[in-house]
């Protein structure tokens, strides 16, 4: 049995979304043990069924407005902290949140802690492609803005172990999210990191295809994107707000457009609902802080049970993909081997 | 009369939709004169009508293969150096290419120069905004990918005066791109450039609205967005990509989806045109190098003689609306004032 520790008091929705995507999730897999950090009174009540299910009672809540690092040392009695120090005790394989990003990533980096070798986590996302439906990785959006070339070359490795292992994608391509295409574009640190992914590429350590522009992602021409956290998140946001625009622009002209506009939507609706499908990547279970001990998987705030419960089956297919071991195994014949 | 420096040579369709552009623009706006630079073998013949046309000869031209720097100094009688030197030397108040990106950004800086005061010129482009019709301008998209804290202080002054000016905005509102709203946020050089322009606010230069994710680019939260030309690359890319994803999907949809569909994009065949005229952002007529002595618009490679007529009027635009004036003087009065 994959046990996970879930931060039942994490998110806008929390602890009702949360218990009723844990129960959606324990009813499609029963080889899943759930740990339910938070306030007993208010979730008993909510568990239709406590099957796999095991409440651990605590009052304190770390909250949107408490700062990150602070509330995580502080705040010990928190669903927050201790759903991660269950992990790290080993009474738990993964930990779950939908709680604030900065201090999960606190949680994951102060009490599970980092893979020996690896400097810095980088959250990892996984976005649609038009034409594949396995997407695309992107490392890291976030828990790094200064990245330096060490950390992007640990991404690269991040990456591939968890598209390999996770989105099961053979011998993933790595690209690096660059200005231009050509080997020598990109300001001075972009540069030096593309020398070094050639080298370990040479290597035969990862599958570099070199510099990518983030015009393609979506069209698939990588399977792995790696970048700085500063870039990274630029590029999740406007690639988000962008494919919205466009979609709210034609919701406002169809509400908009008259009689014949609504035809036109209603004789489309299949076409828009596979469209909206496709562009939901909520459905590949939220972000995942990779390079730690053990899987951390958040959720977005503001997650309805369906999303849980994909976070949930996340967290539970980095596990038994053994991504955690393997990366583990790289770096240990790796300084075997210097 | 406005005069207008042409590179009758420079991009994929010249000069067959450059000349066809210079006629649209010709005919439509009989204040501005042409000067056409190029191979008056082949130009000559492509022109309905000479009026307001003059053809400087020259055989040389600057390829997309060519090294920018090295083809600048070295092919002085190329098209796009001569046209360069045209406005240098008065002959014309502003110079249009839609030739090589680097070749014209080295031939504005080295050949036309900075205006005092301004030490990095910044590639300048307005995109579409979904509930207005004056967009919004990205100020640096790739010029100056390690763009340090003056940089951006002055793309901020630039981006005003433009938006103001050219886009005829009144105050306005100006955000530095960062990976959250919040004052701190941001990797070293962000939180510096926050503070450097907060600083600017607090003196009345700048209407600095704080740090904006480019999630809400496309909804208007901004009229100026300044951000270092890596990041703005990355932006402009991804929103790019983004968007014409949701729409290549849509065409998708719409050509395998069966007659259903067929018939829902007929009755949405206007509002369909409407998004795609907003999101056409090829009617603010190409890029802009802004903080040099004369406006250099940059037309799109591919640009067809709508986007070259655009191009035109943009460049117009920016002589006639006394911005580069206006940026001087701000300059010599601040110094004054030291």
């Amino acid at each position: 049995m994959v046990k996970l520790a879930v931060d039942a008091m994490g998110g806008d929705n929390a602890p009702q979304s949360i218990i009723e995507g844990v129960e959606l999730a324990r009813n499609e897999n029963s080889k899943i043990e759930f740990l339910l950090f938070g306030d007993k009174k208010q979730i008993q009540p909510l568990l239709k069924d406590n099957k796999n299910i095991t409440i651990v009672h605590t009052d304190e809540v770390i909250t949107m407005d408490d700062e990150p690092v602070r509330a995580v040392k502080k705040k010990k009695n928190s669903s927050l902290v201790l759903a991660a120090k269950a992990v790290k005790d080993g009474e738990a394989d993964a930990f779950v949140s939908a709680g604030s990003t900065g201090a999960v990533m606190v949680a994951g980096l102060l009490i599970i802690g980092r893979i020996k070798s690896i400097d810095r986590p980088g959250l990892t996302v996984t976005m649609p492609v038009i034409n594949n439906d396995t997407g695309f990785t992107m490392i890291d959006f976030g828990a790094n803005a200064d990245a330096k070339v060490n950390n992007i070359c640990q991404y690269a490795l991040l990456g591939k172990f968890y598209s390999k292992n996770v989105r099961k994608v053979d011998n993933p391509k790595i690209g690096l999210i660059n200005n231009g295409t050509e080997d020598d574009k990109g300001n001075i640190i972009h540069q030096k990191m593309h020398q070094a992914l050639q080298s370990m590429s040479d290597n035969g350590d990862i599958n570099f295809i070199g510099n990518i522009e983030p015009r393609g992602l979506l069209n698939g021409i990588t399977d792995v994107a790696v970048t700085d956290g500063f870039t990274g998140n630029a590029v999740l946001k406007s690639t988000e707000g962008s494919a919205l625009a466009v979609i709210d622009m034609l919701k406002d002209g169809i509400k908009n457009g008259g009689i014949k506009s609504k035809m036109g939507a209603f004789f489309l609706k299949d076409t828009l609902k596979k469209i909206a499908q496709k562009m939901d990547y909520t459905k590949y279970g939220g972000a995942v802080l990779l390079g730690l001990k053990a899987p951390v998987v958040k959720g977005h705030g503001n997650s309805n049970p369906e999303m849980i419960k994909n976070c949930l089956f996340h967290a539970n297919e980095i596990v038994t993909s053994g991504y955690v071991e393997e990366v583990e195994n790289f770096f240990n014949n790796t300084e075997k081997n210097d």
